[in-house]
């Protein structure tokens, strides 16, 4: 799911899915969550106390020497922690409000305090960030939706440019639905229109955070139920990335390379009769209005491996057989 | 690595790594390439005759009623395979020549493929799209790196548009290596600076493909060689990704919604001696004048799960331990 907006609770007040599936899935919960679980709940309460970084942030128009076709139009500074201040630039094609909207975005902010964090790339001096410039700015509705950004970093000691291209879009959420049904275990996948692929496509039910980022499992379970309209408790989700050494940050990166998307994957495994199963099984989803079209598919566990070419679907699957070979999750009992 | 140049082939002649160590690698293969490695090839072969799609270009001048907040200077048309045509526009901020490299470009080029593929969405015709405005072109060298655009595509039964931005950055490959030695599996990984993430992280080797596409098990071997010094030999490669099922095009997407990136992966295993173990953790590599240093480490296989946030890693993870465990892979003899 790729919208940002408040419309889903709305939504989410008519049910979407008789009720008697919901309460199956409620009364039979395999585990609780890990006692890895409150990671995420630390992280957040730490990010909301280290917003230090940015002091101050003014928009002015000015010239400026990018290599860039055309000049950019627009200037502002940022001041980092360590009291240097960073010019940030933007494209003429962007309008005051969204050069503004871009420097103010949860996303820009996000990446500052990652690049200055405990394992931030500019914490151990050996590379300097010098400028940024705003490519491009995707709204959607009010708020902003992806970023696109240049940054001018470089490694002190041979003063070349590391590749600084970032496509921002944030944190997301996925959930590996397991059910176990007449001695086999199924998963629940998504069928949708992905058009950055080209393809419709098999993935765990996801979605976007909104902008605060705060509430990971809360979104967990408000897109499986837009997605596929099953209800989840919170109290029956296990945070499968809070398995990986605190060290890490306990969220997966797709693509490092160039986006900035942070995934946290979640397990939720539940007992339902065979009509459930048949049920979900090509029910159609989605926020249609809002140009999703959510085909819902049931298949075996063991088949997901080669049926699927989400990558995160493939990175859950990791998670979930090793952390069941090492014992780190009740033992499933079908 | 995210640099698409001719330099790889230079270097390569100056070994950067000591000869006996190529040599234990090359002399000791576990198995060879399953049955279903062609895949990659007869896909290649489709791609290249497919190419009828784009019948015409051309660049000119013209207004447009884009709702961003600068009309697009830039037009151009390419006709889809169904005879229909469709408008090509671009931010004012392009140079006539960035234009132009967009649509040349290998990427929108595939893209347009894969829309119009067997699988594609624009091919069940419940889908159209209507226009494209590119939003930005990174140049890398003279060749595109990214691309980002936005695609209007719409739900042919309820009108709506469906969500269509691309980032565009194409095709890449990593390689999960394992080293036997002493009783242990071993892998081999890079860490290197992320600046969309902020961090240094611990990942697969992995790499960019150049535009032409056709080469993925010599670009996955050159980027080994690049990033860790390690010589393999393309017989000894198994392609994780091609036991998908082939309806899947056997690449996996890392995110999907927002991103074309396709990911082939492959498996190598080896043995050695502990020597090499100790002798490859901590070697620095990368093309530093190029803005990579990328260092090398190497842990056991048991504890990547959860020591890695790269996507790609788990996902290698979860193709290798389902692969084994169906028996498609020659037992490890460690």
């Amino acid at each position: 799911k790729m919208l940002r907006s408040a419309a889903p609770l709305l939504l989410r007040a008519a049910p979407r899915f008789p009720a008697h599936f919901s309460a199956s899935l409620r009364f039979f919960p395999l585990h609780r969550r890990c006692s890895r679980g409150s990671v995420d709940g630390k992280r957040e309460i730490a990010r909301r106390n280290s917003n230090r970084s940015i002091a101050s942030s003014s928009v002015g128009m000015a010239s400026n020497n990018s290599p860039d076709a055309a000049p950019p139009t627009h200037s502002s500074t940022v001041t980092l922690s360590s009291g240097e201040t960073i010019q940030i630039s933007g494209a003429p094609t962007l309008s005051p409000s969204e050069f503004r909207n871009a420097i103010d975005s949860a996303l820009f902010k996000q990446w500052l305090k990652n690049m200055q964090g405990s394992s931030g790339i500019l914490t151990k001096e050996q590379m300097s960030l010098k400028q940024v410039h705003i490519q491009g700015v995707d709204m959607f509705g009010r708020g902003v939706g992806f970023l696109k950004f240049k940054a001018d970093v470089f490694d002190n000691e041979t003063g070349k440019k590391v590749p600084g291209i970032v496509f921002s879009r944030g944190q997301s959420v996925a959930v590996l639905i397991i059910l176990e049904s007449g001695g086999e275990d199924y998963v629940v996948l998504t069928e949708q229109v992905r058009v950055p692929v080209g393809r419709l496509i098999l993935e765990l039910p996801a979605g976007m955070l909104d902008d605060d980022g705060n509430d990971i499992v809360g979104t967990a379970i408000r897109e499986v139920e837009e997605e596929t309209g099953i209800s989840l408790h919170v109290a029956d989700m296990v945070n499968l990335t809070a398995f990986l050494d605190p060290s890490t940050g306990c969220r997966i990166f797709p693509s490092p390379g160039g986006c900035d998307e942070e995934i946290s994957l979640f397990l939720y495994r539940g007992h339902v009769k065979q009509e459930t199963i048949t049920a979900l099984h090509g029910k159609e989803m989605g926020l249609r209005d809002h140009g999703e079209l959510i085909k819902v598919h049931v298949a075996p566990y063991r088949t997901l491996w080669h049926m699927t070419v989400d990558a995160k679907a493939l990175a859950a699957i990791a998670l979930y057989e090793m952390a069941q070979r090492e014992g780190l999750l009740a033992s499933s009992s079908g």
